[in-house]
């Protein structure tokens, strides 16, 4: 029986995790969840972010379901490094899955782009890059300052992450991945990127392959974005793409993430792309969508992919049936969620 | 008189930047213009990017006009690092100017957002940050390969183009600045950015500021484009933010940009951020628009603001008169730009 660990976090984070539970337990009975205490809370109390102890036990699960962690009163960087980058690295999720649909029901803010047009999938590298936590600086505070951040890239780590979304695509209906990177400024980490992409590509010749730069994907994401099957890109590039996908099909409010160890030996997280929002936290008002497609995202990984495709269903069924303007209830919507999903 | 080189470049650049000469003779009679052959093309027949001695040249001028370089048969970065970049960091070009307007008579991608309430403008650092060229590779071609990408940040570089945004804001209506990086993860160059932003709004009461990382704005660019006024952010990530800009206001053909030296050390170079556009060139069908609004840049960094408030309203006018599905004629579209600018 699958053994999830759940932080449910700060903010809104509880009240979408509840539901997400909910629609688990409904399509997987018998799931075991156990609760972590970490975020701003926690920080706040303790000054605690992830203590080892806690990690290890993290470590002893299928996966982790997170909610969102932070409130504007933590400085940059001490959750961000500290818990969700931690566990990352930790856990070696080398693939940061980040799909988009724009569902029917959901009023994109694209004129030119029909529900049911986009569907794409991000396949965003989450343990090198910008992100290895390389850089510093010198002369702090001095007019002579300077600050340095270094993206590190590994054959190994590119490699990977590209034979990742080359698999999805092979699994899809298009077949297509598209590189994103910038090799015409970056050139080392580009020729890089593009090298193990054409290598990998070439194992695959059933999948068509495209490349474009970072700044003309961010502009063809909105122009376009029906053009898009699998992207494959770096940490930071995914970082920004993704919060552009999710904006053109109706927001990060139903957006759906997964930091993805492939091999399984450490858990995966699953957790929304949105933050804590504390503007409405407390209220029940949060939409759940999004934690319970990171819950559909969590099915799939752990092999139930009939029980994930119920839940997805669920969801679409939610979005159809939704009427603008009306405000919606947290836990309403969860346990629609859940009754659709075993009906 | 003002003294201009001309860059024409390849694909569509001659025919753009014609109509922008026409338009600058009409408002500016008597302007200088020196015609320089660099691009593609040269590169092609002599295998040279920029020489010294055109640097050299260029170096004499009050500003350079460039159309667009490149096509597809160019290794990527050969003309980018060779002459682009060697421009902007050869010539201090450290206020990468990028206004977006939605103007009244283009159709945006945006549902929610009519024309003229988006006018925004970033200004983007053009000469640190990953554009550097700090990088290297090792073991390249081995499963044991290494590549890095080193972001290069200084006090003086920052400070200076963050000083320029607050200058640029204190002579618009809103007077807002906000400053788009990733300072929770990008932790040394991002408290850098921070606390110079801070010394510089510290000097500036009367202007309101908000801070938002990178993955944020790329999502309110597309959800609220209107709620900004001045941007400031690093190299990189005004690359991609300005591609949105332009996305979200009817699309690259209408953007344009300064690479500007304010101090006038150096001549600013002005140019449209589209492409060469080989798939169109020669057709006599590409649209001028972004061309003349860089010229439009051009005579306003060199003190003409008069000349480039006619050329900004004949470009307005020019718009609003379009009729959407109508293919253009470049060289028509030039003969009406120039004949509003002065009628
Ligand atoms: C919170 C932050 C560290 C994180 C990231 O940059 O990856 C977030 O923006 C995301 O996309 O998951
Ligand atoms: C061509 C390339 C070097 C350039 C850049 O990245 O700055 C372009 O994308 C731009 O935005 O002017």
């Amino acid at each position: 029986m699958a053994r999830i660990a759940v932080v449910a976090g700060d903010g809104i984070g509880p009240e979408v995790v509840a539901q997400a539970r909910k629609v688990l337990d409904a399509v997987l009975p018998g799931v075991q969840a156990t609760e972590y205490d970490l975020g701003a809370a926690r920080w706040h109390r303790t000054g605690e972010v992830l203590p080892d102890s806690v990690l290890t036990e993290l470590a002893g699960h299928d996966a982790i379901l997170l909610g969102a962690v932070g409130d504007p009163t933590v400085p940059p960087g001490v959750l961000e490094r500290g818990l969700l980058l931690k566990l990352r690295f930790a856990f070696d999720q080398y693939v940061n899955l980040r799909p988009s649909r724009l569902w029917p029901g959901v009023a994109g803010p694209l004129g030119n782009v029909k529900p049911g047009e986009v569907d794409l999938v991000v396949v965003r590298e989450g343990t090198e890059g910008l992100y290895a936590g390389a850089g510093g600086s010198l002369h702090r505070d001095t007019p002579a300052e300077v600050a340095t951040e270094e993206s590190l890239n590994t054959r190994h780590g590119v490699e990977r992450v590209i034979r990742d979304a080359f698999a999805r695509a092979g699994r899809r209906e298009r077949r297509k991945v598209t590189l994103v990177h910038k090799t015409n400024v970056l050139t080392h980490a580009g020729s890089l990127w593009a090298r193990a992409f054409d290598a990998v590509a070439a194992e695959h010749p059933d999948v068509d392959t495209e490349y474009q730069h970072v700044d003309a994907a961010a502009m063809f994401l909105v122009t376009q974005p029906q053009r898009y099957d699998v992207v494959v890109t770096d940490n930071l590039f995914g970082d920004i793409l993704t919060d552009i996908a999710a904006a053109v099909t109706g927001g990060i409010g139903l957006a759906a993430s997964g930091c993805i160890n492939p091999e399984g030996a450490y858990p995966s997280m699953f957790e929304p792309v949105h933050g804590s929002a504390p503007d409405i936290a407390g209220q029940g008002v949060a939409d759940p969508v999004a934690a319970v497609l990171s819950a559909a995202l969590l099915l799939e990984q752990l092999g139930h992919a009939e029980a994930a495709a119920r839940v997805n269903a669920a969801v679409a069924a939610e979005l159809a049936g939704r009427t603008p303007g009306v405000p919606l209830r947290t836990a309403e919507v969860g346990d629609r969620l859940a009754a659709h999903a075993v009906s």
